[in-house]
């Protein structure tokens, strides 16, 4: 009996914006992206709110109402938000999910409904992830606070929670209906928040945009300085580099074995893991990009001079280099607490041929399928004298 | 700032193939649907088994250890199958998914193994559903061991598991990497199962193609005898249609409001709840397709003499087409125990306007927005007269 061969294509489409004061009752980008259907009842809006950002900004709800009251706009607001912690304690508490399903379930939040995540990357990664699977998926507006959330996590099709202290164990696959960055909330990100964020603008640049690269390289003092024109420059070119590779790789969904975006973060998402997550992502992934760039040399790839303005943009930048994690068990790397068992954690998740992406130049990245464990641990050593060099 | 619009296609492709014997080790089939790399480990297969199903087949799994061995087959066999309870009792406990999760975890599971899925539609639907999730999904292969799997369950892009008391409440869309449906399976089904999935091949007739419909009449007699070569076609022509649908309708991932492959479904999914799942879902959909055929002829769409051949071939195949659970407050659409507040449940999974298929004539269906009660109720006394009458 024949076989069937099904074959068919999905769209998916969605708009990043840019704006500032997202709910000022007279901007109206909020309300352009709920679709309202005459003579039907108002569409649903349920707000999911980061515990962390709530903190700076603890009348946001109150002005979402006025939002909805003054600003014309036409939905419903579904009274009572769903406050999740921020950072990394959000993904691995299964509590975080469950209390946004439960909020789902009662509101009766259905496909056509609005799931609202305002936070870091760690609470649109939990909401996306309830968003991506209640009803088998509700639409999901993210307004993403932080410069990681805005330049990176915000943006592309992915979502996840950690589960047996694997990083995204669980998760999905699933575009939002809309990305809404309001650079108002920058204003309040501590330091640290700040800076982490430019790491993966730093690593977009270095994989593919020398030019970019060199913009940072120029602006790396008006970050310092909190300026906000420069900051937002960054993060809408990182934004539109991580978006058209995604257009454009072939492989959105990650079929195959290559995941070039994740320069640097087969280390970095072991060290977020080794030291408890007492590191900021973007902070991890710094480090897990400059000992991948001192390997890429070392291996005869990267020519100095490169590494050289990589590890300098960093320091300029104010990224620490070096956590004592990097060596813990660096000569046995089967032991789970080496940073080189995340290598296997990495291709485990991605399934198929370890491959990791280093650097051949600046601008130009390159896939190898093996690490030298030997080259890798004299790579941990020129970070850690590099790091302990005066600035 | 500019706004960045993001678009993209996803290509998806699988095989829906048609054998006897799939573990026969003179059978390639299975082992032709997993992909080894040279030079590298071969790729694991994890088995999730339905209890219900190995009562008839329990030595499944050595036979397909002994597949493994004697075919040529090159893949790991993960040595401890995950055994889930069959029909609907899986979807509605918890712990089938989290059994499911743990075995992937504890065998290393990624993105690049294959779950292979071996039973009824519910479990096939529940490994569906943790196959979507872990790593952000993981390769699944479905084996459907019953009429109802085989022809609907099984071939198209979607899993869940009921929470909150709510069909599908948690699920994907996530098409599988193969359907391999071995018709062996077939005769060890009882006559319910045997049966149930009969009305899913009569409802995509119904709404898509005459002819096949006229094929269901001429061996409704053959199916009561268990024919197997008029069962085979049955099924073979079902999924096509299905896959069809999926294939051009448009709108795969149902990201729009209409459903036509759920004709008679709302009232169907409702009855099984309201029934505590004592019916077979392709018993509820043949009283669902029954009730809204009735409603459409009451309504003016469907012609007198149609209702008649369709009516008469649910009987001819042996389906009861009344329970009294139909009747409960039957008046009183607001109670959650009257088969009309199946309406609101089925608007709110899919979001958006309350779109129900109807019957123009056999083969052609239609979408309406809204359900008079009045003439429901009529509908129900209608079927519940025809039930009563002299075969």
């Amino acid at each position: 009996m024949k076989t069937i061969r099904q074959n068919f294509a999905v769209s998916f489409n969605y708009d990043v914006a840019f704006t500032e004061g997202l709910f000022n009752p007279s901007n109206k980008l909020f309300s352009s992206q709920i679709q309202v259907t005459d003579n039907k009842p108002l569409p649903k809006v349920l707000c999911v709110l980061d515990e962390g950002m709530l903190q700076y900004h603890p009348d946001l709800f109150d002005r979402i109402r006025r939002y909805r009251d003054e600003s014309g706009s036409r939905f419903q607001l579904i009274g009572k938000p769903v406050i999740v912690p921020g950072g990394e304690a959000s993904k691995n508490d299964p509590s975080a999910v469950q209390l946004i399903l439960d909020a789902i379930e009662e509101a009766d939040i259905d496909r056509h409904s609005y799931l609202t995540a305002i936070g870091g990357g760690a609470v649109i990664d939990v909401a996306g992830y309830a968003a991506g699977i209640a009803h088998r998926g509700v639409r999901l507006i993210r307004v993403p606070t932080t410069v990681l959330a805005q330049n990176d996590a915000s943006v592309g099709v992915k979502n996840g929670v950690n589960v047996y202290g694997k990083k995204n164990f669980l998760g999905t696959f699933t575009t939002p209906h809309a990305v809404l960055n309001d650079f108002e909330f920058l204003h309040t990100l501590d330091m640290r928040d700040w800076r982490a964020g430019i790491s993966e603008a730093i690593k977009v640049a270095l994989i593919k945009d020398a030019v970019f690269f060199s913009e940072l390289e120029s602006n790396a003092r008006l970050y310092q300085q909190r300026d906000m024109e420069a900051m937002k420059s960054l993060i809408h070119r990182c934004a539109e580099l991580h978006l058209e590779h995604i257009r454009t790789s072939g492989d959105p969904f990650e079929m195959g074995s290559s995941r070039p975006l994740d320069f640097g973060h087969w280390a970095a998402h072991k060290l977020e893991q080794l030291t408890g997550y007492s590191l900021r992502h973007g902070e991890a992934v710094a480090i897990g990009i400059a000992v991948d760039s001192v390997y890429s040399h070392l291996a005869g790839m990267l020519p100095e001079e490169d590494l050289e303005r990589i590890l300098e943009l960093f320091k300029r930048c104010g990224f620490d280099l070096y956590v004592p994690e990097l060596e813990h068990k660096l000569d046995q790397p089967r032991q789970k607490e080496s940073i080189l068992h995340g290598l296997e954690e990495f291709r485990e998740h991605l399934g198929g041929e370890l491959t990791i992406m280093l650097l051949e130049k600046i601008g130009k990245g390159v896939n190898v399928h093996e690490i030298d464990t030997k080259l890798y641990r004299e790579a941990v050593g020129v970070l850690k004298s590099f790091e302990k060099e005066p600035a």
